[in-house]
């Protein structure tokens, strides 16, 4: 059983991700879909690419103004980034997990 | 015509509401609705009852960890609001603006 990679699943112990580290992540995401450099969507949404690179990083809470402009920058409106951020919550996923996952022995 | 009542749906040109105003709309809908006193909340979440009216009035940005300790308090989870939220925007409503409007002549 040594060789058994642990299944990454959360466990209901675990507590929910934080609103930032889920946001983060789903505009990380947002962007890596839209094939958008970090220095672009920072630029057009008015903030540094370091204050940018933070924030998918789930390391800084945004303001409403700042969300608003980055969700601008990437051409989705808050109402899609929060339904898509609320899914991703649900899933209990903050990073990157959301496809499916693999089990090896 | 001077009777007609303004409908009051929001104009195409209209910006969206910002995150902090759907929220704390939907944190004073949640609270209302299971009919619990914003002291209590207040007092479970850890937060003082000036700053989660404040909140609830979309005048704050909550960090992520407040918003967790009062979704805590009202026995909600944070996908659960972030959805709920996440509709909120997509009908273009921060406040109550939720139900049937009435148009009268």
């Amino acid at each position: 059983m040594e060789n058994v990679i642990r299944f990454p699943a959360r466990r209901a112990a675990e507590p929910e991700p934080l609103w930032r580290e889920a946001v983060g992540a789903e505009l990380l995401d947002e962007r890596r879909d839209r094939d958008q450099r970090l220095v672009d969507v920072a630029a057009r949404a008015g903030v540094s690419p370091q204050y940018l690179s933070e924030l998918e990083r789930g390391r800084k809470d945004p303001s409403s103004e700042v969300l608003a402009a980055v969700t601008g920058a990437l051409g989705i409106s808050m109402a899609d980034l929060t339904v898509r951020v609320g899914r991703r919550l649900r899933r209990g996923a903050a990073g990157g997990l959301s496809g499916p996952v693999c089990l090896a022995a």
